[in-house]
């Protein structure tokens, strides 16, 4: 490598001149056009990519990684941390597959040692190729010839690699408590934290009504399904739940899986095998679940940069029209919060013959004026008032979604056209080979979507919630990577230091936050991801805001302005990325009407509220919002009240 | 294919000889020595074998499908029906993957509709080739080039080729009563049935004791985990459950998925791609989900015949001793209930430098003194003393299991050393990127298998329920498959007849019993699965034979002398074949004592029930396991009142 690069350096003019620091600088900044998560380009990439030597060998790394902008040599170490989504070291963790795939062999062709034929691998850090001892030396790999495999020592290994880089996970014990929401007792319990990261976006785990459907269901019906959906395991709550799901997103049919993580495997791994010469374009910040699918389906795969439409037309339009090809993304990317241009895609699908498969995991229950997702959401009025037809929602084919996070219980589905339905339901193993699941939790997130249809408080609340928290971080310098949705993702930008403030948070102050590492996210983009619920009120988010203060200053960890002098980093501190438009404008959440109102008696007042950190500086809090919240929260207490 | 037939038809001197009457015969009826599931070749696989030149052509048919006894040509149609474990037909619709694996590509290659490079595929049926439009027109399949891909066509094509072969699924809407089990209603309310197929073995899904832990903790916890295991998902109740499952194997650790679909996948699939050069054996009778779980993690597969431990030997034996491998294989195989050689398979491993992967889905709560499985059974005396260590269960390596059959809840999960369950916890993306199961679930399922680890009560009594059963079926000329479980597989032999069947036992009889047919079954061994459990008494029983018998005679359905007469199929009616001795021994069942108190006392009364049957024959119950089970209900009201 060293030889490598004084070659390159002494050959090439800009190498010749840059210096380390130079380089790491520009690997972690970007060019102004950039996406809210990071899929984006480096302005070392950027440049890269302008070199007749480097532009080439990037293509043809970017071509064999499949991903978006992808180089190798003397610049790809410095570069790492601003690989976008599927890069090589997220790959290598994410997909469990090797490059090629099962052979059934039923005659045995390895005759022995000395004629070992094993199929062919990409090499890897951790492979020990049995022809190679100088390998197995190096890498410590615990595999000798002539003895047994040492299974022990290669679980030893793979644990030692984990710890190494710092993406060994430790379990937090959290116990949520359903009368304390947002509360939750560690391993004792009289051990109490504020929990600040669940998926429980709405609090519908305790909501009464899902909680006395799932009891009274427990009493008659017993508390597991019995068996597979064909066999004994297909029941009135199972077409009562699909049937709700359906009237949801207003498609014809619905099917539930275990989980969305089986739905989404399930589903893109029987259409991209089952349809001929199938082509699976797949947003490059896309969950894990969906690159199993793909993977899983044997399709080809196309990668597109995260959220860029013209990324995506360039590959579409390289395909021929008369193809199956199914463009696979989502409307709310978790750990980013970003939001994915469904109108734009269902238009490119449209145009060149594709099939738009949308997961809404993280925006079911928090969207829309029935709470079906961003799809609907974008369609407000019309949905509002039950005219689905010709809607974004409507013209996307696919619909994926949990019954895990904003509704509060567990399972997952799609929704769709009856007969695509059918197909999934009647081909599957994922669907067919695995028990339904139990009548109580298909009763009760049931109950907590027929909820959610009728009742907006939750979402508007939360949504509040969220401007206020994002609104007091940013005041305080904290980096929130900028988005239009629900989600407060923190950025700290270091393994170790993103789990010693998550510790810290706990141990010190109580609250917990899991830290986001690798391969969550990308290495150099660790983060706090913060979720506010209708149950953060006012003393929550104060103690959160405080905490998060004392630990910034205690650790050290970059603020927003230090990024900035960095020349921003994945949408935080750079120049022209200020706070994005929240999806939930002014008018949908009431703001614009109230503020008026508020603001005058503000006024009048002539009274700003100011809170003493513990740090002892002080900033204003978001009067506006918090004054919004005040009459907000009286509004629902009177509602439970009469409710 | 005419013209093939008419040639061999020349050349062939049996072939010349042979009638179509004669090969069908010949195709069905299996040699002696036969496993109870069919994974056997039929005589004329056996004839076909010794002849030079199709025996050349089956060993080439044979290593390239992957299976035991298949071959191709002539025959290959007559014998489709006999063909063994992971057959052709059932391969291509359970795996659907293709035998490629994905390919990311980031650079448009596909120019336009004349420069198509597609990968490569294996021609099927339904595949249509963009380069052969021949083909297209020759399968019906919807695509036409220069229009968009008819993705509706799609869909019905595939629907109508699953109506046309009748595996198309008609799910019964079954609603399993908690109060009245082993009742249900149908979709309305008054239309009760009595259900003898669910999997809910022991009726764990109604359980006082766990009904009550999951109200509990529903009130307390609430209705979802909230997040994945790693952020907020994780609380006492999976410590405590995974502490309880790793109790239950007496192994050092465990693991809970969402299903043992996904724990078999994940496991597999993870194993198998991260062991360099890693070979997975793998029974040829192996459930879906280990299927898919092989084909993802991309490893050489290997398949042995079902429970042959001579054919696996000869495939370890082929294999270098350095090479990781891993022995996949079940205890009770649930559509024939044959039980899997696990000594036998834990020696070779041991021999071989293999580890053992045993899903003991069917069995756990079962077998066993503590309800651990066949694994625990097998050493029952040991075991009920509290030794595991050195018996056949401390031998396997990997156990897996679920919470949703005899357990009566929903969930999976596998046991082993702590190192190898950190691994898979670790590195499976089907463990990490999914929110875990709901308190509740999980809580519940720890209180079902600490009342069966301490009760012997229901598997006991199930086991009698089984034998009351086949002993009835029997009498009365019911093809039962031999076997020493607790399923009760009835022979049918034809797709259309068992719907018919199933039909005829619901409307006519409200009794539950699905069919099974193909891809659960290879087509030919289609049947009625029957479950007894603890709650199907004396009555119910009664009921339900009669039914059979009453069918089995209005739809002309197969007796076992009729199989018998034909030579006999999979078990059922083979010259040497009679009933198999049961794992729950008279001894371990305390009937040996039992029975010489019951007898003494039927033969002082001279009396011995008999029965009319609907149908107007009279056989004689089984009277000895009658009356024993008169007393054990005796004993268990007696306890249930002291309880």
């Amino acid at each position: 490598m060293d030889s490598v690069l004084r070659q390159s350096k002494a050959m090439c003019p800009f190498m010749r001149k840059a210096t380390a620091a130079g380089l790491r600088a520009m690997s972690t900044a970007t060019p102004a056009v950039t996406s809210p998560c990071g899929g984006t380009m480096s302005k070392l990439q950027v440049l890269a990519r302008r070199c007749p030597v480097m532009g080439k060998a990037m293509a043809i790394q970017s071509a064999r990684l499949g991903h978006a902008g992808g180089f190798s040599g003397v610049a790809a170490k410095a570069a790492m941390s601003t690989f976008p989504g599927h890069s090589k070291t997220s790959k290598a963790k994410l997909h469990t597959s090797r490059a090629h795939e099962a052979q059934a062999v039923d005659t045995p062709v390895l005759g022995g040692r000395e004629k070992v034929q094993l199929p062919p691998r990409i090499p890897t850090k951790q492979h020990v190729s049995a022809s190679n001892p100088a390998t197995a030396t190096r890498s410590n790999a615990p595999v000798s010839h002539g003895t047994k495999f040492d299974y022990e020592g290669f679980y030893d290994h793979e644990l030692e690699k984990k710890h190494k880089d710092k993406s060994y996970r430790y379990f937090n014990n959290i116990n949520r408590l359903a009368k304390e929401f947002p509360r939750a007792h560690m391993a004792r319990k009289e051990e109490k934290v504020t929990v600040w990261c669940a998926n429980d976006y709405l609090g519908m785990g305790r909501n009464p009504h899902v909680l006395k459907t799932m009891h009274e269901t427990l009493d008659e019906y017993g508390a597991g399904a019995g068996g597979t959906r064909n066999i004994s395991g297909h029941n009135k709550h199972a077409v009562e739940l699909e049937g709700t799901i359906a009237k949801l997103h207003a498609k014809e049919a619905a099917l539930v899986f275990s989980s969305c993580y089986v739905a989404n495997d399930a589903t893109l791994a029987t259409l991209g095998s089952k349809m001929p010469d199938c082509v699976i374009l797949s947003d490059s910040l896309n969950h894990a679940s969906m690159i199993q699918g793909i993977r899983h389906s044997g399709a080809r795969k196309i990668i597109f940069k995260h959220n860029d439409v013209q990324d995506l037309e360039e590959k579409l339009a390289s395909l021929p029209l008369h193809v199956p090809k199914i463009i696979a993304f989502e409307s709310v990317y978790s750990m980013c919060g970003s939001i994915g241009p469904i109108e734009e895609i269902c238009d490119l699908a449209d145009k060149y013959g594709a099939i738009t498969f949308l997961d809404e995991v993280h925006a079911v229950g928090m969207y829309g004026p029935h709470g079906a997702g961003v799809a609907e959401h974008l369609d407000y009025e019309a949905h509002a008032q039950g005219r689905p037809r010709g809607t974004i929602m409507d013209r996307v084919d696919i619909i994926t979604g949990t019954l895990g996070k904003a509704y509060g219980c567990v399972g997952g589905y799609i929704a769709g056209s009856a007969k695509l339905v059918d197909t999934v339901r009647s081909l599957a193993p994922g669907f067919i080979f695995t028990t339904s699941l139990p009548p109580a939790v298909m009763a009760g997130a049931r109950a907590a979507i027929e909820y959610q249809m009728e009742h907006q408080e939750d979402r508007r609340l939360q949504q509040l919630h969220t401007r206020a928290v994002k609104e007091a971080l940013r005041a305080r310098d904290i980096p929130v990577i900028p988005n239009p949705s629900h989600i407060v993702p923190i950025l700290v930008g270091d393994a170790e230091l993103a789990k010693q403030a998550s510790d810290k948070l706990l141990h010190d102050h109580n609250i917990y936050v899991q830290s986001i590492n690798y391969p969550t996210v990308p290495v150099g983009q660790e983060r706090l991801r913060i979720t506010p619920t209708p149950g953060h009120t006012k003393e929550y988010r104060e103690e959160l805001v405080n905490a998060i203060e004392s630990i910034w200053s205690e650790l050290g960890i970059k603020r927003t302005s230090e990024w900035a002098a960095m020349g921003g980093f994945i949408g935080v501190g750079e120049p022209n990325a200020g706070p994005e438009e929240p999806l939930w404008t002014d008018e949908q959440l009431g703001i614009a009407e109230a503020a008026r109102t508020l603001l005058q008696a503000a006024e009048a007042e002539q009274k700003l509220e100011t809170h003493n950190t513990a740090a002892g500086s002080s900033v204003v809090m978001p009067g506006l919002t918090e004054r919004l919240l005040e009459r907000e929260m009286k509004g629902l207490r009177s509602a439970s009240v009469s409710a």
